[in-house]
């Protein structure tokens, strides 16, 4: 992800917050079993770019002043999001049957699909436990909301597989239930725990979940066109697994004849070189790309001014980010 | 499970209460996709003792005076107590690899591993919003405990698969984890929810995980020992799966010499009869079920009184139904 450059106070008061979050990520974790301590190592090596958490801290800097310090909440919020995210990965490695992940290998590969079902489970469990621990029932409702979301998403998602009627309509539902509505949520309540009004977090809310229909369209680009040695996580797991992202979408419902027929060949049979081929001579690789450009720009459109300033700049380059990454 | 037979009045509440909690399961999985929908009508099919959400409806109805009705809150944590169970069932039916349930196919057997550990995780998130409508944080926050608790001991249980070390206490304090806590939470929250003091939801919560070790005993006493068409579920996963149980430990702890290695031989062979042979002949089965029914004595000894006679008294015959069942 690209880098932004915020004011040198507020990128003090993100990197103090980011590591607040982190410190509560790990302790929240801790068990008084070393087997479990050893597999929640390991997923911490998994954190990255940490979007979310940076979107809750920044969303909530937003609508605070300078000098005035975010709420505990934000914190939680933070880390339990991050959590969820982490959660996420670990079983979708399982369903992808993915071996790399962040240049490391992934839980399924090196302990089994029952130690990264329910090590994904205890994730879980404790976001929900953290998420608790703020005392706010509207937080636990909010992110109950999101992860039965989130997993709607994924089940329609493998409901769909190897469907190659699957619609670009439906592709945007499943992508905006099993990864955008997270976003939304990191930057939804970031800026209501700062006292946002409600109609400033609803748009911080929309900024978020256009940032992350585009992070996924991203994604799907990265699996179909990525470099493993760069992504450092397993690519081709898209065509492997049947799932039909936007490229081959917009291929299959805008080319006739033998373009069209090849690309479903390719398809079934798995071929990612000719595949790749097709999708870029009929520039579906790039319709893809251009619609989630749309998505970024429409996003920072809609993004409400913020009481810090610096804030609301950052904001704009970190959705700039979302597409604007080679892993 | 043996049924207890309680008077006409509380039998009717218990009724009421269950099809109560049978609606708000139900409608809080309903989803506007056909394919999510379709699989929670599968998994309510698992539902057979509702040994939890009974436990919620009769510790409340136990601290409530007779003709008085028992909370909402009762309705959403029986309700949230048995989606965390069906939860555990879908996800160690992949563990196990296991293929029949409740007389039925398994979600793992008959869509694959990917849907049922995205069913698991959608059953997890929808129990977590369930507790969140009712508003109460202490709730959210020791439900969260309990599933954590929960995750903990299902993962200390596979990193000691094919562990011929496994002793005795380690085994209770995994089964105390994976099985009591949420079983003695149905008891602590009925009772707690309808006014008992600290002290009798605590006396309340002490019988429910009594009762939780016995029944995870009796669990694997028909894995060991049942008959599959009458357990209704794939039996001997145990022993396929390298997990040491009580009738095992005890006899690998208590036999010396050929009779000890012969058993060792028979679990790494995975060979269910001869080990069978091996642990009737030394006891260890006897001495697992007399273990079974010392903790539902010691139990039943510790239940406290309550406002409604009646209510104690199922108490009891519950109790003892968890140990003498063959299904």
């Amino acid at each position: 992800m690209t880098r932004a450059f915020p004011s040198t106070a507020l990128a003090a008061d993100i990197a103090a917050g980011l590591a607040r979050v982190e410190t509560l990520f790990e302790s929240q974790l801790s068990s008084r079993f070393p087997a479990v301590n050893d597999l929640c190592r390991h997923v911490e090596g998994y954190r990255g770019k940490m979007l979310r958490p940076t979107l809750v801290i920044v969303c909530g800097l937003a609508f605070t002043d300078e000098g005035e310090p975010l709420k505990a909440e934000h914190d939680i919020i933070a880390a339990t999001v991050e959590m969820i995210h982490m959660a996420t990965l670990v079983h979708d490695d399982v369903l992808d049957e993915a071996a790399m992940r962040r240049r490391g290998e992934t839980v399924n590969s090196l302990r089994g699909n029952e130690t990264a079902v329910m090590l994904g489970d205890y994730l879980i469990s404790n976001a929900f436990h953290l998420c608790s621990r703020a005392g706010d029932p509207a937080l636990n409702l909010r992110l109950g909301e999101v992860t039965n979301t989130l997993c709607e998403g994924e089940l329609v998602q493998l409901s769909r597989r190897h469907d190659l009627a699957l619609d670009a309509n439906t592709y945007f539902e499943i992508v905006r239930r099993k990864t955008a509505v997270l976003v939304g949520a990191a930057c939804e309540l970031g800026a209501r725990l700062a006292g946002a009004s409600v109609s400033e977090a609803q748009s911080m809310r929309s900024f978020g979940e256009g940032l992350g229909v585009a992070f996924q369209i991203q994604d799907d680009l990265l699996d179909l066109l990525g470099d493993e040695a760069t992504v450092g996580k397993s690519i081709g797991r898209d065509l492997e697994k049947g799932k039909l992202t936007l490229p081959m979408i917009l291929h299959i419902s805008q080319t006739t004849g033998a373009e069209r027929h090849a690309a479903l060949r390719a398809i079934e049979a798995k071929d990612g070189a000719a595949l790749r081929t097709l999708l870029v001579r009929s520039g579906s690789i790039d319709a893809a790309r251009a619609r989630a450009i749309e998505f970024v720009l429409e996003s920072k459109r809609g993004l409400p001014a913020t009481r810090r300033a610096h804030a609301h700049e950052l904001l704009l380059k970190l959705a700039d980010g979302v597409v604007a990454r080679d892993s």
